[in-house]
């Protein structure tokens, strides 16, 4: 089957027909998150929402190299004005650590996180502090090409220069004028030419830990720098797809294009996609709001906005429920829903794998494939493909009532649906495979008492029978009696 | 309690007492892996090894900061003659990657092994192509000092010139003349001025992947100059304890070693610490031999050479009953007495949480404890830590059958020294625990069972009685009749 995927580009406004840059290859960047704290629902959206469009990729034969970074030094405490500390450095000082103890520890807890939501691992993960010279490279080429200049040992981008030469702004619709009206004129940037110049290296001061040498000063690089170098390197001066959360449009993305338009003539990246935000109960997430929910927090319910526990597999259906563009509102009922659609979803597939194949065949399975793919293709409909997973519920839940029927060929090819999508391409997973081992056992020691039960009711031995019928039923067994014996499932 | 700490330095080839640098904290750096293969028994050791070292350091008080590296560049298949292909270049290009997609993955790979063995991860885990900068400045500075000489774009370390200052070969008992008689002559050595000589900047040839600009060319580090940059960055000039595997200490350890006194006028490492090797049936580990066998083949049973899988717990048991500079030999013998062993000491463990206090004691549980800490103050012993648990369990299997009492003071120091050694310090663990949901609700299940063949024996239905007594017993559960009633456990 060919796959025409059209995908939203930030850049032209416009959904567009994907055409790679090399035939069954795709060149993937996406912005990772920066290590000074515990992974939240804000970094869990945008992690989900390019798994899923790797695994796609990937399921429908391209050779996919996703590069995500992890941004380990030059994120400023105030990032519109490029001044204040480093984030790590403050979070270091604050933790008595060493910052690249601070860079570890939350890299790990990343890693935990996005290990629990089952989405994969990238094929580079490559961070900001391993490529200080590919970015004192790039910064190079910068100040000879004229569109960066050097002030006190710190290098700025020179925005006017570019601008003479590229339209800066495009990406997130801004105008340089209007830039300019707009920014405060801040301590510590009377380096700058103009306001709107960003950072390209730093000089650091005297406490700033984290320092390079490099010929303008002992210093760090410029927060946006890192993006442009370490995509050039790992997937070339032009690549298939940039992603990132929407909040990352400007400065930051702004920022990437520039520096790379600049240095190689173009922009790096064909196709920009962004995520949208989430909310927490209508509001903004924020520190201050005491909003900040922390995926721990929500995988065992101990925050306060929380009414429960939701599992990694809720969260990631939750926003796999929403179109990536759109934004998400978290609250407990919005969450309990989403509960509740994937355990049917869930349900549905473990009806199926109990369907025996007749010899008739009432459903069109080829058609509802072909729905799920046009759903994926059309700027990753994850919520369109989700309705249409449900149709097919619906129809396996009136094969197995007997309404409907289903021939050998169209029950394969049903269970290759569901398998594909659900688990493969949309990353979800039965939750209780965790304890798998466990729960085989459990599994035939319910299988013994449920054949005693048989048996004592063959006897006539009614108070036995009842009586493992009930303590089952306590335990959280449902047990339900066919024609031919039992049926039983844990709630 | 004060502990005087005693460990074998591999400098001075004594024991001598451990002094830190600064009261109450340990610096401890060592070798990690070269990622381009999964990680076989040859890791797990170094790992398991000063996982223990470092988790007794914290458990007796310190802020302990463990530096760990990840080697992934620089490394060449020919370590000693420093010529041929680097060692992740070379699989890329077998595999088809890029270089760091073959870091990323074996990167993973090391995690995962390292997790299951239950180690824990370092503080701080630095690679060498994140250090770049920081090597190139102890190069600078190696050349400054007249230590090292630039040929042809590459800059080798000068030993002779060395051993004119400060006497090289100490660590491995080597002598400069020796080495001279004893290393061949090879084709691309000639730019060095003696066979000895080390790389610290190889110049890239054209087919070279992973390079890096340069005052001397375009190239990349010499494989022993990482270490000594990052052990310097993070733990500073002088630290307390240098680790690694006994392979490592000609030529690596003996080039650090020259490479920080040549800089800081005296060596980086207060104590040299190295494990010894492991065979596999009597023969050295090597590819040749097909004898490698990878974590995952042993967890997993995959290998031609092993009978059964053994779980991680199993391994790291079996590393643990030797003394780390002791050989270690692998043999499916070998490996079943540690599954053996490891069951008797949690089994022992399990006992004694059952176990109810008396208020009689006659057991020295204070003696016992102090034989545990002397086991690991002289040298990190564990194998004599293992034989006082072991005499522990004997003591808890007497008070359990009534042949010795323990009063609660007692038992409750008798639960934490078994806690401390064995999973806080020992790093062991049940492996049940993973299928814990699970296990719950079987066990539940069993009670059930029992609970019905109890009643069917006092009906007088033997035959009920026998079969459920039999099916279990056919799922591997043990069933012992007691005065009350019965015990159970799956084997």
């Amino acid at each position: 089957m060919q796959h025409k995927i059209f995908i939203y580009n930030t850049l032209t406004r416009k959904k567009q027909e994907f055409v790679p840059l090399i035939i069954g290859k795709l060149g993937l960047y996406v912005c990772g998150p920066t290590v000074y704290g515990d992974a939240h629902l804000g970094h869990a959206r945008p992690a989900i929402t390019f798994d899923v469009v790797s695994r796609y990729f990937s399921h429908i034969g391209y050779k996919v190299r996703y590069v995500r970074n992890i941004t380990d030094v030059g994120h400023l405490t105030d990032d519109v004005a490029e001044t204040g500390e480093d984030k790590i450095s403050k979070k270091a000082r604050l933790e008595q650590l060493e910052p690249m103890e601070v860079v570890h520890q939350y890299t790990e807890s990343y890693h935990d996180s996005m290990r629990a939501l089952n989405v994969k691992s990238p094929s580079i993960e490559p961070r900001a502090t391993g490529h200080i010279i590919e970015q004192q490279e790039m910064i190079r080429k910068l100040l000879e090409l004229g569109f960066a200049y050097e002030a006190n040992g710190s290098v700025y981008f020179d925005v006017l220069k570019y601008n003479e030469k590229y339209p800066y702004g495009t990406l997130s619709g801004r105008k340089v004028d209007e830039l300019l009206e707009n920014t405060r004129e801040l301590d510590g940037q009377s380096e700058k030419r103009n306001s709107y110049d960003f950072a390209l290296w730093k000089k650091a001061t005297p406490e700033h830990i984290m320092r390079w040498s490099s010929e303008w000063s002992e210093g760090f690089p410029g927060w946006h720098m890192e993006c442009s170098a370490m995509s050039t390197k790992y997937l070339g001066k032009k690549f298939d797809i940039h992603g990132g959360g929407m909040d990352l449009v400007f400065p930051h993305h702004e920022a990437e294009i520039a520096q790379s338009t600049a240095v190689h003539g173009h922009d790096s990246a064909q196709c920009w996609m962004h995520n949208n935000m989430i909310t927490i109960n209508g509001q903004k997430m924020g520190k201050s709001l005491n909003n900040f929910i922390n995926l721990d927090e929500l995988f065992t319910g101990t925050h306060e906005l929380l009414e429960q526990a939701y599992s990694p597999m809720t969260i990631r259906f939750f926003i796999l429920m929403a179109h990536y563009r759109g934004t998400i509102d978290f609250s407990n009922e919005a969450l309990q829903a989403a509960e509740k659609g994937l355990n049917r979803l869930l349900s549905g597939i473990e009806t199926l794998s109990k369907i025996k194949a007749s010899s008739e065949n009432t459903l069109d399975v080829e058609k509802l494939t072909n729905k799920c793919y046009e759903a994926l293709n059309d700027d990753f409909n994850t919520p369109i493909l989700l309705s249409q997973l449900f149709e097919g519920v619906k129809s396996i839940n009136s094969i197995a009532a007997g309404n409907e029927k289903i021939d050998t060929a169209g029950l394969d090819a049903l269970t290759k649906l569901f398998h594909n999508f659900t688990f493969d391409i949309l990353g979800l997973k039965s939750e209780e495979e965790d304890v798998k081992d466990g729960n085989d056992l459990s599994g035939v020691l319910i299988e013994m008492l449920l054949n005693m039960r048989i048996a004592a009711k063959e006897n006539k031995d009614w108070a036995t029978a009842d009586k493992i019928r009930n303590q089952l039923t306590e335990m959280g067994i449902v047990i339900k009696d066919t024609k031919d014996g039992f049926e039983w499932e844990i709630k």
